[in-house]
């Protein structure tokens, strides 16, 4: 191994210098008064997990974690995810907790990448509602996701919306195969139509079946779009699904956030322990998801604790870059002196900070000492001087 | 390896449930609004470094960190403290930025411990001061630390200020053998006062020089103590340390921080890199630091960017355990509405929330489910009323 240079750091980690912190801080405050005023309360897990407990129930896949053995043998991973370890949580520190519970995070995430151009730690602020399965409950992520994106003033930005259950549902009525099926998911994963239409197309269904599957890509709208489903419902799944995305829909409305929604029931879920509605949102007009979430109705009973949960996490780091928010920051003085007024300097530096102005003081032996320094203004005192000018 | 239980997290590894994690929040909040006002601005290091820089350059032994490979084959450490990354992005990142330079940080470290029963990952919320080499600094850096205390309402509390170079200088002036003067040190260090005595009885010294040695760990104080060493010193490494100390001193009664300061000259450093003064504080009756900190004039030389620098960690979690600060909670309001009134629950809870209160929605179907909820108030919609009760 050569000789790492002084200023190296592990590929794909990153140093955020004060202006990229202070933008950080900015985004996570804003989503943050956002969760607290929808009830929410933040919880923090370890940066460590066990990989047979939570390293084994994240949707992140094993060979994306970073690794490493404890003392004691046991292999442990970094937070790939924070929706695990928090159902751990809720399963263990929280169990007397009665449902449903109200929790967000804001965290560092860590996975491992093919491209080392790629960020390997990246941050979160994120959501997890768990105990209650109502169509009511997955309006509410959404909607606190839309006004969370709002503070950032993201705009516009769009929410589509899929159900897993009800793509799932719709291609098998049609088809058999359960690995075609899985194969037509994929075209629609990677948004990749043309190759999702040459399978519908190379498949034997009936007519109907084919218009179905064709139109499906297109089915995005409002809840219109659930009503021209209903006439192909064939089994009591997607009727289910529909019921319950129609009710969402209509609670999205009484919400006021159904204007940021697109229904697209071709919709792939990310993740694979999402069960339900599942949801995307961006910044139009990039394809890039500033956040994702949805239900995960079976995470939890892997923890002892069986119990519907939905939430969504919002990616920080993209969300610090589309957001175009600046917040009115400290005026920064310094005040440049002499050693002979220094008991001077710092009390004028203890009343600039009551005025709720961020204060450098810096002792200059040589008055002509003209050090560069980081402020909006620099006072200098001259030898003999009060500093009141 | 037997089967983990669900709930289990690795050894020494924390969730902080909604209380801990909003106290952790009220310090680092306080703290934070500390170190703005007085000019330091926040940064992020990455939670890996790889072990050949930042690891090495670390004061924290390599039996405490922890390790793993990266696909490189490179050994990576989970950040052992924050004085290192953060020497090593002032070279890199921030390498054009004038000197001085202020910079603080909230952040997690990790350190493997012998007894499994202690934390490895705990908190701390420090600032590094580098490029300024005067006693101001220090004093800086001291009264900041007494602030950030106070930010916490930790009262009584106290800071013991020593001086490593002095220290060393004193003993060597009188001790030839250098392995003695470490020995002299670890007993201090371990704050056996009565090894120490006995090894110091033992010692071939001029009578003057043991009734110094015999003194050392008595001489603490206010700056009359520097005053009574004066007759001692013999090098200018002591002499050059004295005269720090006092304008060190000086600065501290212009900021008014000496009141919480004790000298104590027989203080020896916690990590090893630190080159002049040193200081920790304690919420007085306890012995157990909340901060400590002190001056490194030679670890930025090692990433290549030579200066001199000072700061301090504050220990967070020692920090919320002792700090009986408690802020004004928003008032959590909880909404239990039936389906049919899902629309005026809505605007209620919009209203509400902009009045600043923290508004649960909750439906309920069955009007008399009595469901527990986390909130200060409960209101429940009947079917059919308008919920302006």
């Amino acid at each position: 191994m050569g000789k790492l240079r002084q200023f190296e750091k592990p590929t794909g980690f990153r140093d955020f210098p004060p202006s990229t912190a202070a933008k950080k801080r900015l985004v996570e405050r804003r989503v943050q008064a956002c969760f607290q005023r929808w009830g929410y309360r933040e919880v923090l897990t370890p940066t460590l997990e066990y990989f047979d407990t939570v390293g084994a129930a994240s949707a992140i896949p094993e060979y994306k974690m970073f690794k490493l053995i404890d003392r004691e043998g046991k292999t442990l991973v970094l937070r790939p995810d924070l929706t695990a370890p928090i159902a751990r949580m809720v399963s263990s520190v929280l169990k007397d907790d009665p449902l449903p519970i109200r929790l967000y995070y804001h965290a560092s995430v860590f996975r491992a990448q093919d491209d080392s151009a790629r960020t390997v730690e990246f941050f979160q602020s994120g959501v997890e509602l768990v105990g209650d399965p109502s169509p009511e409950a997955d309006a509410e992520v959404i909607a606190l996701a839309a006004e969370a994106l709002s503070a950032c003033e993201i705009s516009p930005f769009q929410l589509a919306v899929g159900h897993v259950e009800l793509l799932d549902g719709l291609l098998r009525e049609q088809v058999e195969d359960p690995q075609q099926v899985e194969q037509l998911k994929a075209c629609l994963g990677a948004r990749d139509v043309v190759g999702y239409k040459e399978r519908v197309a190379q498949l034997n269904l009936t007519p109907e079946g084919k218009e179905l599957l064709l139109r499906l890509p297109h089915l995005s709208g409002g809840k219109d779009r659930l009503e021209s489903l209903r006439p192909q419902m064939r089994s009591r799944r997607v009727e289910n699904a529909v019921r319950h995305l129609w009710e969402m829909w209509e609670a999205l409305e009484d919400f006021g956030a159904n204007r940021h929604v697109v229904l697209d029931l071709s919709l792939v879920g990310s993740l694979h322990y999402y069960t339900g509605v599942y949801f995307e949102g961006y910044a139009l007009p990039s394809s890039f998801p500033l956040v994702s979430g949805g239900r995960y109705d079976r995470l939890l009973e892997r923890f002892g604790r069986p119990a519907p949960a939905t939430g969504f996490a919002l990616k920080t780091d993209r969300l610090m870059e589309a957001s175009p928010a600046a917040d009115q920051e400290m005026e920064r003085v310094a005040l440049v002196y002499p050693r002979s007024a220094r008991r001077e300097a710092i009390r004028r530096a203890q009343e600039l900070r009551k005025e709720g102005k961020a204060v450098i003081l810096q002792v200059a032996d040589d008055p002509d000492q003209r050090t560069e320094i980081d402020a909006d203004r620099v006072v200098r005192w001259e030898e003999g001087e009060d500093g009141r000018k």
